[in-house]
């Protein structure tokens, strides 16, 4: 059975060990505390369509195709996990503060159009008949009927449900750095080493067979070669394959070839938790107020989101005053009623932010490893679809079109296709 | 031995329950979680001084009283629990924020002058040379020097350890209802009862001796007398004394006669917990931004206490996002530099609001009853002086003369003295 070994355990990662146990992979997992990094912090909105105007085409179409497949992703995961996985259809207000702020949500509406995404221009009182919380003194709005959430906490549950029921194996220790081997052999002697594959040796079906091509054509034969993880407590597992879904953690890794590392940095997010009466906002409501950027996003079971900062200043996961303090200040602009509302949490944790914003999926240089990381703001809306490109690919050595954009060669001077 | 139930475990309570058991009474405690209820919020403030033009004359010479005794109350504890007690001195500054505040600030220095409180009035260029944090704008201030601070969750923990090599028998549970028998007998026949008194009966010591005048005047013989609690798990304990602590809840213990309910209701307070550099304030800093009041209480540990909004609303414990708002906004205004400190807690709790904003101390109409509570924002401040009035009377029958406006008698139409 060839084996692959996912480094990071946030909605990617385990997205992708459950998709790939399902096509027959032999799977482990290594996180220390899998779901508890970005994954812990994000609201779950769904809104490629309000995303659009901030997102090249390639982006909106990746998130777009996502979405088209959450509904099916969510009813399989909640059927294989036993588990709810909170997958809402509710749509989002994008809402502007002053004449300003309306001025932006034009110019949004205009690039939505332009990317045939169409979201629904809406005079400041059909906002308020929609969602009667608003302020009324709101300009005006956007709505994007088929954007969508999911509750990220509740996805993670059920991932590592699915994941466990699926056989794959977790291990809770953090991955130090990527085992190497010769190109043309399996992964090596990269230590001790569990979970192996078993007869045959690690190699087989490396060179030859559906995966013939891994790499999409970067890798080079007889160039070094990923042969599974060394842990932080010393030990190694070997896998066929090694999938790096660290997050902003995964330029880290040790042994990455250059032309490998992504080039992923921490961008810091606080987020905050109220909990609100039942339909006190009915969809996600997000605006700009004086130029700052704010969303809430409810949830059925009562929580109401509000996020989000973003800091690029390092790895530090500290929620602030000052963070807290202007997510309160821009949400109540737009819903003042959240005055009254129980504060529950505040939390802050590290997107993986890439130049473009968008993801490194796929192949390097480094035959057997497989990028899945990057994904800024949108882990949660592209974990369909980046989950399908990647066990995609282990099966059969190719990216999709959709895909096709997102490798790392993109920031190598050169694209692949 | 005399015995003496303490119904309440705050600091009220825990210091009552510790100073009866140094003085050579069987203590009993009952609460259900000590220290958890409004001193698991209290910031700590001691500040007569800047309360002062709050507070009627008796009220300051009460808190006055109270600080007096700080230093040799927190060294003893120190001592006796082997915990720190986190007493400081750094003094109290309170900040206009603009002309308006200036004014309200002119208007306490005069009222501090009347009592003989003496603040020092400040410029603003004198303000910032004692706090470089504070904002620029701010247009003066009024430092009140002997003002003073404490961490009360630490001064919990202490008085937690020193009541316990004390001897006091801390039963986790809460207090329902006061057990009572005949005024010139023992406790009665309040049940099974557990931690009664040894030989000679419970009666021993209540009709003669120092204690013959308990009920100050006011406790009629032949009427019912206190005679210690029922508690919710349907135990009881008997006692001598039944001492009423229990903030807010004073007035919901089942049993107590009319005019022996003390006439507190909650007061919800909210407070949020920073963590500050070393040395980012010195001391207490108070101020009123645009008519809204906040404070910052720095502690030695890094912790930065920003409080406290005051809600009459009933028994809710909820932090809300518009509390928080608020505490971050005012505080932010006076100190900009909070924006950069991480944010690690938001905790209300309620505390014992009375008619006149005092606490009620001392006996009632029923014999054997002990009031101690309705400290509102006071009840840390107010802990020595409390501990020591009350062990006082449980020993001489007699209340001092600091003390004699603070009873019951004085919401019943007339006063005692």
């Amino acid at each position: 059975m060839t084996t692959v070994v996912v480094a990071g355990g946030g909605v990617i990662g385990l997205s992708i060990a459950w998709r790939a146990a399902q096509r027959g992979f032999s799977v482990t997992l290594a996180d220390p505390s899998p779901g508890q990094g970005a994954s812990y912090a994000a609201a779950g909105m769904l809104t490629p369509v309000s995303e659009a105007a901030y997102a090249e085409k390639e982006l909106f179409a990746l998130g777009a195709a996502s979405l088209g497949r959450y509904p099916a992703f969510a009813a399989e995961l909640a059927t294989a996990s036993g588990e709810p996985a909170s997958f809402r259809t509710a749509g989002t207000l994008q809402i502007g503060y002053d004449a300003d702020d309306l001025a932006v949500i034009d110019e949004l509406h205009a690039l939505q159009d332009s990317l045939g995404a169409g979201g629904r221009r809406l005079t400041a009182r059909e906002c308020r008949r929609l969602e009667p919380m608003l302020d009324p003194s709101v300009r005006g709005g956007l709505l994007a009927e088929a954007d969508g959430s999911v509750d990220p906490r509740q996805l993670t549950r059920a991932l590592l449900a699915a994941t466990e029921r699926a056989g794959v194996r977790l291990i809770r220790e953090p991955v130090e750095g990527i085992l190497t081997g010769p190109g043309d052999g399996g992964p090596g002697d990269g230590g001790p080493g569990d979970g192996g594959p078993g007869d045959g040796g690690p190699g087989d079906g490396l060179g030859s067979g559906p995966r013939a091509g891994a790499g999409g054509g970067t890798g080079q034969p007889g160039s070094e070669r990923a042969g599974g993880v060394r842990l932080t407590d010393g030990s190694t597992v070997t896998a066929d394959w090694t999938v790096l879904a660290a997050g902003w953690n995964s330029a880290a890794i040790e042994g990455l070839p250059a032309d490998c590392v992504p080039p992923v940095r921490p961008i810091k997010g606080q987020v905050a938790r109220l909990r609100a009466p039942d339909g006190f906002l009915r969809r996600t409501v997000r605006g700009i107020v004086r130029g700052s950027s704010v969303y809430l996003v409810p949830r059925d079971n009562g929580e109401l989101v509000l996020g989000a900062t973003q800091e690029d200043l390092g790895p530090d996961t500290r929620v602030t005053a000052g963070g807290l303090w202007e997510l309160l200040r821009d949400a109540r602009a737009l819903v003042p009623g959240i005055t009254e509302l129980e504060f529950t949490e505040a939390v802050a944790r590290l997107r993986p932010g890439t130049p473009d914003n968008a993801p490194v999926l796929g192949p390097c240089r480094m035959a057997g490893l497989v990028l899945a990381t990057g994904h800024f703001r949108n882990g949660v809306l592209l974990t369909p679809v980046t989950a399908d490109i990647i066990t995609g690919y282990l099966e059969t050595g190719q990216m999709p079109e959709i895909a096709a954009h997102f490798t790392i060669d993109r920031f190598l001077g050169g694209r692949p296709e």
